[in-house]
């Protein structure tokens, strides 16, 4: 059996607040055993999110937009180049088993709605809101909102052992 | 000098409203001389506004999902076979010079934020609130709101000739 | 109906011999009323066949593998942006009924492959040989080779003629 | 510092003595502590060398065209999901420090070729022959070609301390 997958969205600027969060976030799924998969740069939450994640000795993938890994985050276990810029993001919805949101920008947004789209599982960690657009997701239990990354990963969990059971 | 491109995204569900708005606004890009692009699947918005473009003798190219053309509008004049999925939404936005957004779903939403992060102007054709999240940038006017197919047109046009100037 | 698409593929470094022959490649499509789809930017093949296209005024579609069009051929009637590098080479292919190759290198040599791994029917102009890893797809008719502009077009038009009937 | 990757490419149909090869390179991959990347689908070369890997406790990362994990090898470690068909290929051949190939058809020739377009280093398992348009490759050094799993493993392993030194 693969270990679950749990994919780390994020802004690639990150406060020192966002920026702790995300790297207590990767810490804790690398002490589930769970594989952490991000956008794989070393900025913002891709790089908080690793960092945490190989202080637990976790295994971190980075899916990169670039043709090279000269901006990828020293922390990822490996690096999937993939050279498809924005593109890159239908791999990072698509190879996740619960996605985790930490506030970003409007790349943050896009992989939000586009995980939404492709049925996946969304917990937003540390918004303050969704928007109106969302909140249909959030009623049906699609999309729910946690206040820390310990309550994130009770979550994640939840959802997975769901989908298992 | 090529001739702009409008992206036309939507629902690929629509009302019989949503689709004679997106009809009409097809029809009236199409007598501007302008291009129109969309996902080029023979439903909703996509097919709507193919046919539009058609009905007043425009060029229609159709960005597709699939491998093949067995899901194309009959009303393409170049069909694009990506294989790509989702991801070819990349392709719809870097495309565009424009991007005009009908009501839709999740997909939509997708390539209207897409179309934001990628600097591209965008008009909301026909929705009744952008929401919060996406406010700040109807604020720096990135994104605007028309109410009527022919207002929308105005405004591209508008966009088109401070590209130009 | 929409009306064919020929893929003209080649390398971004041509010949004056090879750039003369892709010239009059692209003209002699343009006369028959086909549509030229190819790479898109501003060099070599890519820029000769579009070139010899538009002064038939054909109509040329480019598939580029940047985010922008700051490299293409100024002769192109859609640009086609779609910011994935090589992984574009799969839309040339899907988005081709027939795909006439003109000398180049690598990248020319991997469409080719492409081309034939989904069942496209390829036109050698202006090879010498085409190896024998691809011999048995000659043997089968899936390539042919053709010595002259003229000649790839009668092939080109054989093979839509049947694909029609 | 990033294990190192090896690409292994090869046939979706293999023959008994090709899947041998394969599975006994895996295992070799394993042993020596790379990790293997590979299409991720539960066929030919792909499964097999899979399979190998895990034998031997390996790390095994499937890229796989699909847009679920339904035709994925059970002996994936982490499953890429890109949804994104052939253009795939391009992230094995970017992701990997060194590329082997198994003998297999159009798939397996085009990434071979993509590979060198992008100056990996290429290792051909088992061929008989590379034909003469890749003999230019052959002469540089750029492809080299190796009898046994094992003569495949010393090559790729003077490869990476090249790279490294």
């Amino acid at each position: 059996m693969r270990k679950p997958v749990i994919g780390v969205m994020g802004g690639s600027e990150a406060t020192t607040k966002v920026a702790a969060m995300a790297e207590q976030l990767g810490k804790l799924i690398a002490e589930r055993g769970w594989i952490l998969l991000n956008g794989g740069r070393n900025r913002g939450v891709m790089a908080a999110s690793a960092r945490g994640a190989k202080e637990a000795d976790g295994t971190v993938i980075g899916i990169l937009p670039d043709t090279t890994t000269a901006r990828a985050s020293p922390d990822l276990d490996i690096a999937v180049v993939t050279g498809l810029h924005d593109a890159r993001n239908l791999i990072n919805v698509l190879s996740s088993d619960v996605v985790i949101a930490c506030p970003g920008s409007l790349g943050t947004l896009s992989e939000i709605v586009l995980s939404l789209k492709h049925k996946k599982r969304v917990i937003l960690l540390g918004f303050d809101d969704e928007g109106p657009e969302l909140k249909k997701y959030h009623k049906r239990g699609q999309l729910t909102r946690a206040a820390t990354p310990e309550e994130a990963i009770e979550q994640a969990d939840a959802v997975l052992a769901e989908a298992d059971g």
